[in-house]
């Protein structure tokens, strides 16, 4: 799926090689986009963005992502603070995935749990083991 | 989504802050995995994982994903030579997405393109620069 908001593809090898930004969204309208942390290049999270919010995130500077489980654009940070300030935009070679380095704000906590990470458990013997 | 080959979930809670392994596949039946470099930090590629590629992976300790476009499972590597072997499997707060710290084999490259990284392109007002 294209957007009006954004270029068309052209071919593969435009796509892949070249140097306009075109944006593949899924089915869905969305776009996975990985966020790190700028200082230390932890994931903090993986987030969705539909056009609207690549756009807003692009203009302002500051990430805005479409929350799937409310079904609306957001601001990361207009209610927890924890804002984040984008320092680099990357896209993959398939231009179908986002990686966004970012300054978190407020108290540094990226997941709505109050974590720092969303990650904050790692698969160990098929169990989940805090370590954050 | 749930999965025969993984446990079902209980609440929020439980999904949130348990020790209970229970990934949430998507609609599509895939769950979407950031995969990282465990020596630089660096983020090499996004990538999804069926219910198969997650068993497999985690029996072999070498990153198995669901190729979207072949609709095929493929160990990561068997064309290639660019194995990855699995150093840490994290899972986020609502068990919908999964990171790997991984190191990688071959030549290096996780691209499909030969780069070491899929987001080999920056997004610098409104094209893309090549910046790896």
């Amino acid at each position: 799926m294209t957007s009006a908001r954004f270029s068309p593809p052209g071919d593969a090898a435009e796509i892949e090689a070249g140097t306009a930004f075109t944006p593949q969204f899924g089915a869905d309208g969305l776009l996975p986009v990985v966020v790190t942390s700028a200082a230390t290049g932890e994931v903090l999270m993986l987030a969705y963005m539909n056009a609207d919010a690549l756009a807003r995130t692009l203009e302002t500077g500051e990430a805005h992502y479409w929350s799937r489980s409310r079904q609306t654009l957001w601001r990361k940070g207009e209610t927890s603070g924890n804002s984040q300030l984008v320092v680099e935009m990357r896209i993959d070679c398939d231009q179908d995935a986002v990686w966004l380095k970012v300054v978190p704000g407020g108290d540094g906590g990226a997941c709505h749990t109050g974590a720092r990470s969303c990650f904050y458990r790692v698969v160990e013997d098929g169990a989940l083991v805090r370590r954050l």
